[in-house]
Formats: structure tokens, sequence, C-alpha cells
């Protein structure tokens, strides 16, 4: 990938005197100090330099080609490029796969070639690579952008829309952010937001690196990229609402669409999601430039408005962020600078001593004081610029806060002129300024969450625990061709790869039924079970509560009328529950197997409170899986039950995902009621689905 | 109200030739019409206008008096302004409550002398009135704001923090924001928001009134003004977490803290509520700006990046809003325009038109188009400022789409110079302009949700039904100091107000049980009722699914012993249920009574999903409510169950609203499970707690 941000020589393939093929050479002139190469076979020289009829005349190699010509003429530019050896191409033309078949065809021609070539395409149908501070505008953008004053930084950006490059670097420059390398990755039909991520985690000059994707097809290894990663992540995920038209065999399958399973994977990867554009950047630049230790959050509110103090801390709080309690000290200093009337408190109301002091020694005296303050680990500061001298030295606040282990950021209103100078005084010294409390708030949560994971070695600890060896055809009652096994078999599967299941037994007659449910212990559950049916209470194939001999009696019969001369009757001990959760395991198409661990009972379904992990999981994993639901106060010991014993609930995810991987054969498995009584998760019913031939295919990450 | 805000005359009260006494003349003399008089004892004259010792010496009458004398001294002041006849006082000066008891008690003695002479006071402790478009600065705010250059606009503001109005008007002129008046009413003596609503809604210059605010002790006048209001207004709540301290004797009373009754009762009232400064703004322009139909909320998006479009969607979706269907004879216009490969469809792509045939052409066409389809209520048009000439003439375009009953508002990015300019001028034709695409389709939703209530007459539909003609005594079985009423008695007084409740009897022996039971049929539940005790679950005084006279004999023995020789033993018909709902009533300290109503249920607790409304409540308004809470789905028939039926649960609440309304000696009353079965409603338990002489005071809003 080096040569693509980093190339000693260029070769522009139409290159032009004319529009965006004159544009790139006046950006290329600009800051990039390697050689560059211009191909036209319409001109001789193009503003002096000579110009090549072919890229194969060019006398000396070339580490990079850049191409703009139709689509239809690009596969025998690649031919050219194999023939020359130029491994690297990036194609910013369009008229690929975005324009339907005819361009799709030409792409997959492109691919072919260069696959056989062992060339890299970058693009087609993209806007090139920008890297502001190396000057490198690999890219076709209206020299404006540069013109207006970007600002070097260290976000580096990977979007897979063309046009959104241009406008977003604009607005990058506008808004006073800095900015290192843009990315833009078009129809990616081989470097992919994979290739980029993993050079910009190597990039020396990329502290956070913020993707706009609207597909990742190899899911699984971003995933695991991003769990690798020491560096923060930041992705905006375009097109939500796609993945709802997935068929809805399992709950597990149903629960993983509409953007829930990349959420969650994701999160577990310790990336940051975002929702919009400009605040994918804020959190980017927070993450990017609060390195100090902010793992407390527990945040100093320093104000200029009681107001805008009081509602900074509904804000923190609502981000379940903590409100610094300030030591006596910290107190007392303030009491020093304070209106005598004044009590001090968090936040930091600086107005009366500001009327009192003025307003540099009401801000100086009472960050000096705050700074000292052990219990503090983030300053938000509230500032009006332009309405005298600048009171605030941001360098020397900056060094006195990095020197104390505290981030810093501000909440900016004020003047026009005042406000710009501020945040570029600001960007400068790494300090994010914010235009709203509540993007200072949203970011400082962000920050506050941010843990590197470092251990996604998808090797899985206490591995030593023996995967059942059984021949899955053993536990295959029915047909031949059945996908969907009932709940008896799936149990007993579950089971035999360490999964508590409730106690059962299959039963052949209603003598049979009388005597298990005598050696069980009343009450017992009767459940019918028919080929292929997962939703047995909409049939009326369960009896719950059966509390004597001759209730049993009447629901054997029952069930045995509905299902004629089909399926099999199962006698099943009934629990007490205190509360139902679910887990599963799925094969989804960007991540491959998934776990997925979340509230049960109807009202769950009403308003689904789940979470997915890539499978198999570590045990670390599995706990940290089970504290991410909504809804985790359930599992602390809620209203007097017993607390979830977590770990029992992480062994199970643990066995559920080994045994969901360890067999290829199995698409996706339900469990749904786990219940839980005493603290003990135990699966009451499940589903095993097994694969077609349609959906028998390996997901997409095998490369 | 009047004066306050265009008074004839004026008297400036500690006018000055310094700082703020000096400042506010400056703001006067800027736009002030009126006569000014200036007093201060230690001048003859200020900048050549005489200066009179006394208020009392000005020769004619005064219409409002500004007051910046120092705390202690301006109870004099009130005093002169009595005799003098000045019934209109704004006090800017600080050190009155906020400084604690000492100046709390200097601004009793000036409420005392107002209220003895007539005098509205305004403020202290603010600071004071802008009317940008009357340029009314009754204020000593910096002249800076001002020459900044403020947008005289028709969004009015009332905000309580005094410092903010300054920062807020900066910043409003550095957004490019069009204001009215802003008005500051810091301590809020006596003129308060209510009074200032009112006022507001009565202005012809005030289109929406946006509000921060820290308390709203009359909320309920507060609500019923906002509920008859045709205009929008949006309100910002600071301090939310402090209700949370409320004692929590009922469900009802201890859900209804922590924001949520206000943020419910609010909603019900017509109110747009914000969670920060800007928001509120953004929110506020919004309703101001796009008054067309929006009802239906079918928004097309215009967009010059295929990304942004799909993100504009997925924001969309999750607000509920609708992504416009184009009809066939728009989609066929945008054919016309589109290059031939492309499809048309909605979000409408505009780059690959761009580039075949220019940015005006491709938005002039693509406009042109969608301004036509009736099937479109909003165009949500992205726009790139400062890429060439600006190619959208918006006086022109605003034009026809009034003209065609069509809203619109832009995404706008861009060039810093370019994007300020584009932003004025669509501030002066009346179109809103937004930075995120997140805030563009938050604000549509508000204007889509918009709905003037004009409805709230606070009579009674149906109150024909006449409310029983009860001596509370008579249902008060224990002793008279008893507040907590047991489920029967509470019970006995619902039903008596038209609510369903379970069938049930209260037995005195074992005997009288089994022929109870046998007569309502089992299974039962058998309960023990103690005076005092509401959670009777972790007492272990339920016992449900008795099913024959054994289980009976056995339940009765096990509660009887656990009771002791106190409270009695109810007999209850076990009913089937579908899903478990709640209710209540309860009286606020801001509020008044309020009827509560939300899901119920061991996970609704975990994340109570509950809505208020002020009672006694009208049929539509109860109708309303209970569309309310986010687990709708749950009533309207899901997983085969039969949908609530919503009359009978509206009836439910306006009985239990007028009861509880029509009983003063009732604090609160607790429906914790309302069972439903076949969609009808049900009180399951029930708890009646009366008002002790603590909690009996009335509430606030009666003044």
């Amino acid at each position: 990938m080096r040569h693509f941000f980093n190339p000693s020589s260029m070769a522009v393939v139409g290159a032009s005197k004319h529009k965006i093929g004159h544009q790139i050479i006046q950006n290329l002139l600009y800051g990039y100090k390697g050689v560059v190469y211009l191909v036209n076979p319409h001109y001789s020289e193009i503003d002096g330099t000579p110009c090549f009829s072919s890229i194969e005349e060019i006398p000396n190699p070339v580490d990079l080609a850049i191409v703009l010509v139709p689509a239809p003429a690009v596969p025998g530019i690649l031919e050219a490029c194999g023939r020359k050896g130029v491994l690297r191409v990036m194609i910013l033309s369009a008229g690929f796969a975005e324009v339907g078949d005819q361009g799709r065809e030409i792409q997959d021609r492109c691919t072919a070639i260069a696959k056989k070539a062992g060339i890299r395409i970058w693009g087609p149908n993209c806007m090139g690579m920008v890297d502001v501070p190396g000057k490198h505008f690999f890219t076709f953008m209206r020299p404006s952008i540069y013109e207006d004053g970007l600002i070097p930084g260290r976000i580096s950006l990977v979007v897979q829309s063309g046009m959104l490059s241009g406008a977003f670097l604009a607005e990058m420059g506008r808004r006073t952010i800095g900015i290192g390398k843009v990315c833009s990755i078009g129809n990616k039909s081989d470097v992919d937001e994979c290739d980029i991520l993993e050079y910009l985690l190597g990039d020396a000059d990329t502290d956070v690196v913020a993707f706009y994707l609207e597909s990742i097809p190899r899911g699984r290894l971003f995933a695991e990229l991003a769990g690798r990663s020491t560096k923060p992540i930041v992705v905006l995920k375009g097109g939500k609402s796609e993945a709802g038209a997935r068929a809805a065999l399992s709950h597990t399958s149903s629960l993983s669409g509409n953007f829930r399973l990349l959420e969650s994977v994701l999160k577990m990867s310790g990336v940051t999601l975002a929702n919009d554009f400009n605040q994918m950047i804020d959190l980017a630049r927070a993450l990017a430039m609060m390195r100090e230790s902010t793992s407390q959050g527990r945040t100093a509110v320093l104000t200029f408005s009681g107001g805008a103090g009081i509602l900074t801390c509904d804000l923190l709080e609502r981000y379940q962020l903590k409100v610094a309690r300030l030591t006596e000290k910290t107190l007392a200093c303030l009491s020093r600078i304070f209106p005598s009337w004044m009590p001090a408190a968090n936040p930091v109301d600086l107005f009366p001593t500001m009327e009192l002091r003025g307003r540099a020694a009401a801000y100086h005296g009472a960050i000096a004081c705050v700074l000292e303050d052990p219990d503090v680990d983030v300053l938000l500061i509230h500032h009006v610029a332009g309405l005298d001298d600048d009171v605030i030295d941001l360098a020397a606040l900056k060094n006195k806060a990095a020197g104390a282990g505290k981030s810093m950021m501000f909440w900016l209103v004020g003047r026009q002129e005042a406000s710009r100078l501020f945040r570029h005084e600001a960007q400068a010294n790494g300090i994010p300024v914010y235009e709203e409390i509540s993007r200072t708030v949203e970011c400082l949560s962000a920050v506050a969450r941010f843990r590197p994971r470092k251990r996604f070695g998808r090797g899985v600890e206490g591995s030593s625990l023996p995967l059942p060896a059984v021949d899955l055809k053993e536990f295959f009652s029915y047909a031949a061709g059945e996908r969907i096994w009932d709940e008896h078999d799936s149990k007993r599967l579950l089971a035999r790869g360490g999964i508590p299941v409730v106690e059962e037994k299959l039963v052949s007659s209603l003598a049979e039924a009388k005597e298990v449910a005598r050696d069980m212990g009343f009450p017992v559950v009767l459940k019918g079970l028919l080929p292929g049916v997962v939703h047995k209470t909409e049939l009326d194939l369960i009896h719950m509560g059966i509390s004597g001999r001759s209730d049993l009696e009447d629901a054997y019969l029952k069930i045995s009328e509905r299902m004629g001369e089909r399926g099999r009757i199962l006698v099943q001990r009934q629990v007490k529950i205190d509360f139902e959760l679910m887990a599963g395991f799925l094969r989804d198409d960007q991540f491959g197997p998934c776990v997925m661990f979340g509230l049960g009972g109807t009202l769950s379904e009403l308003q689904p409170d789940v979470v997915f992990a890539l499978a198999p999981l570590e045990r670390t994993e599995a706990l940290e899986l089970v504290t991410q639901i909504r809804g985790k106060r359930l599992l602390e010991g809620f209203r007097g039950m017993a607390p979830l014993k977590k770990e029992e609930m992480a062994d199970l995810l643990v066995n559920l995902g080994r045994l969901g991987d360890a067999y290829p054969q199995i698409d996706q498995i339900d469990m749904n009621p786990v219940v839980v009584r005493r603290g003990s998760p135990m699966a009451i019913d499940a589903t095993i689905i097994l694969k077609t031939m349609r959906s028998g295919q390996e997901y997409r990450n095998e490369r």
C-alpha cells in the first residue's frame, strides 16, 4: 500500500490541458516532490511538460499510475501497466459497476487483468487520495479546497462515496479541523477499507482513522483489525436499513438485521460508531486530542453561565459520565477567588468572579485550582470568544493540563472572527473545540469509553475442553433433507457442547409420559414436536404447569390429536424462572460466525435488546458482551432476584460460539428462552438450523 | 406586559458615566424612540442629557423604570416608583435570592413593596429585554452584540439564565439566525415565563417562542397556555436530574421524576422539547420557517453525493419520517435530465447529471420535477457553497415551493464566505439551513410532528357521567390516620368511579374462602392485605393459580400465619392475561393533578415506558396519550394477541383523572398492573394514597 501513498514516481494517464485532466496536474505540482510523467496520445506537452503517448514509453520505472481516461479505455491501460511493470493503479474515472451491467463488465475485466499482472487497483469511481500534511493531492478536486486553508492534522479519513471527499475537505477547512490522509475508495474493486485500515494503523502520521462506509464485505477482517488496533477508529455506516430484508427463520437472524449486528460487533472491537459526517469528525478529533487519562471521565465544568453549567451536568449524567466531586482543597482554592457569598462547587460558575475580578483572573484562577485536583480527569471549559482580548493562553494551558495528566475541551460561542482565531489556536495546540454542549459531552463519552482491545487473537481460552466428536447425522432424526432440528435434537447437541439444558425426555405413549413425569416430579411441561415447526406456542403444542396425572392425560390427548401421525412428544421439567434471556449463533455475510446475547420474553421482542460478537469468542469477551445490553440492570439482582452468574453465562456463550464455529453445516442456533433461576442460565427451548446449499457459501472474508 | 416591551417613556435608575450604567444609555440610544430619563443623584448630566436625582423628580409620566443600582438600594427605589406611579420596573441588578439568605430577604421586601403598590417586577438578576426588529436594547449587554450584525427575525427567546442571553445573541449573529425578542427573566420574582408566554402568543411579530428554563413553578398554567397556542413553542429544560429526589411511595410518583412527567405533559400540550441551546434555536427556526403542509413529512432528498443521500434516508427512517415515493411522472421528468444509464429515484443523486449538464441545470431541472410531485411535502436539498457562482435563486425557489404548498430546507457545506452569504440569503427568504444532516432531519421531525393543540379547555367530555357521591370515610377501613389504602378499598372506590376492576371478595374464614372460590370458579388468587403494605409479593402474601380446594386450604393457612392477627384476606378471580399495562394519578408540584399511563411488568420497571397528562383529561387526549409510549406496538395486536381497545383504555384514564381530581384528599393512585385480556383493560391491583398534612399544600399554580 505504501506506493499508493508515497510513490517515488507517478504517471498521469489521461493528463490534459482542460478540466479534471488539467486540474490533477496542478494538484500534483502543489506539493508532490516525486517525478510526474504525463500520458496522453493527443498532446506532445502540457504546460511545458512533455507528454508520452503511452505509459510504456516512459523510460523510467513508475510506482503509481493515476488513470482518468473513460472507462472503456481502462482495460487497455491496465494491460499496458502490466507490461510496463506498474503495479499500483489508481482509477479515478467513473463509468464502472456503479452505472450498471455494462460498466460492471468493464470493471470485472479490469480486475481480471490486474490480478493476472499482480497489479493492485484503487477505485475505480473515486476521488483518489489526499495527504494534507504531505501535500499529496492525488485527485482532481479543485485547488480551491487547499487554497481555502486546509489544516494538517492527524485524523485520517476513508470515504466510500466519491463526491464527499471534496465537500468534506472544504468543510473541514471551514470548521478548522486538522486532517491527515483522506482516501476515497469508490467502487473498491480491489483495495478496500481493510487494506487501508491496515496501512493507516501502521502510519506514524495518523492517530485516528474515521470511515464513511456503505458496505463492509470483509467485515470480519475489519473487526479483527480494529480489535488489534491501539488507535481509535470511528465508523459511520450508510445504508443501515438494507439489511432489514434478511430472511428471518430464527430470532437470532431476524434480530441481527437493521444495523444491530454490525454495531455491536464493531463496538466489541473497540470501534466508535458515528451517525453523521460532522459528528464523525468531531468524535475522531476528541479521540485524537484527548489522549490523557480520561478513563474515569470525572469532569469539571468551568462556565461563564450558570445555565450552561447546569445543562452540561444534565448531559454528562445522561451520557453516564461523572460530574467530578472536587476535593476540599480545590473548593478552598476556588473560594479564595469567588465572591464571599458564593459557595464553590462543580459546575464552577465563573460569572460572579468575572464581575468581581475580571475575566482573565477568573479563568486563570479557577483553572489553576482545578488542575491540581486529583479527582478531576477532564476540564470542560465554556468560553465566549471576542468579548475582550483573549484571556486564555491555550498553549500554556494545554501544557499544564498534559503535565497534570488531564484532558481538556472547550465549548465556544462568540463573535465570528474571534471564534475562528480561537479555533485555529486550539487546533494548533491539540485542544478540541465544539459549538454545541451536547456534542462536547457526546465526544467526551466516546473518549471515556474508548479502550484499545488488543486481545482479539481469535484463539479461544480454555480450549482444552474437547469439542464433542459427534457425527451430526446421529442427531438427525428426520428425513435427510430437513434443515430445522426440533428442540430435543437441538438441545442434545448443545448439551454435548457444554451448554446447560433443561431436563426432558421423549415419550412414545401416555403410559410412558406418566412414568417420566412421576420420576421427574410434577409440575411438568408437555410439548409436541413437529418437523420444521419452530413456533410451537402458536400451534398450541405446549402445555405448561401440568400438575398431576389427570392434567397430563388431558394434555397428552390434546397434543396427540393436534399432531396426527407426525412428530414426537416431549416431557420436560417445569422450572421456576427469575427472568428470561436469549442466546444464539449465526453466520453473517459480512462478519462470519457470530454469537448473540440478549433479553428474552415478550417485551424484549417489542423493543429488542440484543448484542453480538464474533465467534468463537474468549471468556473475557463473553463477560463483556453480557454487560453490553441496555437492560443490564436486570442481571444485577433486580427486585430481590439473585444476580446472573456472569461466569456461567459467559461459559454458555463461549461454548455456543465454539460449537457453531466447529460445525460448518450449522447455519443458525436459537436458544430462546435461556431462563435464569438463582443466577444460573439454562436453555429451555432451542432450534438448530442447518445450511441449505443456497446459503452454504462461505462468508466473503475468506479470500 | 405591553409596557415592558413598548414603553412610551423610560427611566434608567442608576445611569452612569461608566460601565454598565453607561452602556445601557448607549443601548437605548441605538434604537429606542421613546423618551428616556436618567436618574442618578451623583450626576447632573450624562453625555449632555440631564440627570434626575430621584425618579420622583421626573416631571412627566414614566411607563417603565430600569434599575441598575445595588440590591440594598432597590427597595427604596421601588417605594419611590410606587409614589411616582411607575408600575413597570425591570431590575437588572444582581445580589438578590441568587446570593443566599441576605439577598433573598431583600428580594422578598421588593416583592412585598411592589405588590402593595401594584408594580410588576421583571427580574431581578437578569439581562433585561432585547427586541431585535424593534431595536429595543433594554439591557446592559455590550454594543458589540448588535454591531456584529444581529438579524431581525420572528423567533422570540425567553431565557432564565442571565448571562446566556448575551452570548446567545452573539452566537445567533454568527450563525445567521433571525431573532425577534429576547427576554432574560432572571430570578422571576414576579414576571415569569407564563406572563411572557401569554404576551408573546399575542405578539404579531413572533412566530415561535423558545424557552430555556430551570424551573417552571406554574407548570400547569404554562402547559395550558401552550395547549391553547397555535404558535409552536420550544422548551429546553435545565436541571433535569433534581426531580429524582422525590419520595417514591407509589410507582406513579417514582416514575414521574427525572424529567419524564414534565416532558410528556409538555409534549401533550404541543411543546417541542430541546436538549441543547443551538438545537433549540434550530428547532425553533424550522418550526417558524416551514409553515407549509408538512404533516405527512414525505421528503424528497436532492443531493450532490450518493453517500449523503443514503445517510439522509437512514436518518429519515430513524426519525420515522417518510422518504417520498416519487410519482411515475416525476421519475420520467428526472429521467429526461439524468444520464441515460441512471435510474431516477429518491434520494435524487444529482452528481452524474451535474457532470453531464453542469450544476445549475442539474439543480434547476431536478427541483422543477420534484416541485410538481403531489406526493412530496418537503424538499431536503444538499448544497455545496462556493464551488462556482451560486446556482440556486433562493427567493424564486421559496416562492415556487410555497406556491406548491411544499416546505424546503438545506444541508449546506462549503467554503467559508460563500456559506455565510448563502445562509444570509436563505434567512432573508425564510429557508432553514443546517450544517449537519442529522440536525436537518431532527428539525424536520419536529415540524412534521407539530400540531397546534387548541383544545385544552380542561372541561371534560362526557362529564354527564356522575361522579360517585361518596364519603371517603366509608371506604376507609383502617384507623383514621392511615394514608395508604389496601387494594380492596382502593378498587372499590375506583369501581365507583367507572374503572373496571377484577372480581374479588373479602373472606373472614377458610370456609368462606372456599365458598367464594367455588362461586367464582377455580383457579383463584388468594391475597393477604396488611395495613400500609404496598408490595405484597415481597412478603409472600400472594398465592396465584390456586386450582382446587386443597390448594386453597394450604394457601389460606400460610397467608394467615404470615399475617398474624392483622389485615384481611381476599379471594380474587384469576384472570388470563395477554399483557400488562399500568395507570396512575398523582399531584405534581408544578403541574398539579396528572394521570400516568405506561407498560407494566418487570421489564418495564427496568426500562420504564410511561407518559403523563394533565388531569382531568378529555377522551381525545386520553386516546392520544395511549399512543405516546415507545412500546405502543404491544397495543396494536402483537404476536397474535387482540389489540388494546383504546376507547376502553381512554375511558379508564378519563375516569381515573376525574376521580383523582374530584377528591382533593387523594394524593396518588397506583394501578399496577392494569391487565389486558382480549383487548379490555382491568385493574388487578391498586393503591390509593391520601395526602398527609405535610404534602397537603396545594400545587403552586393557584395564585
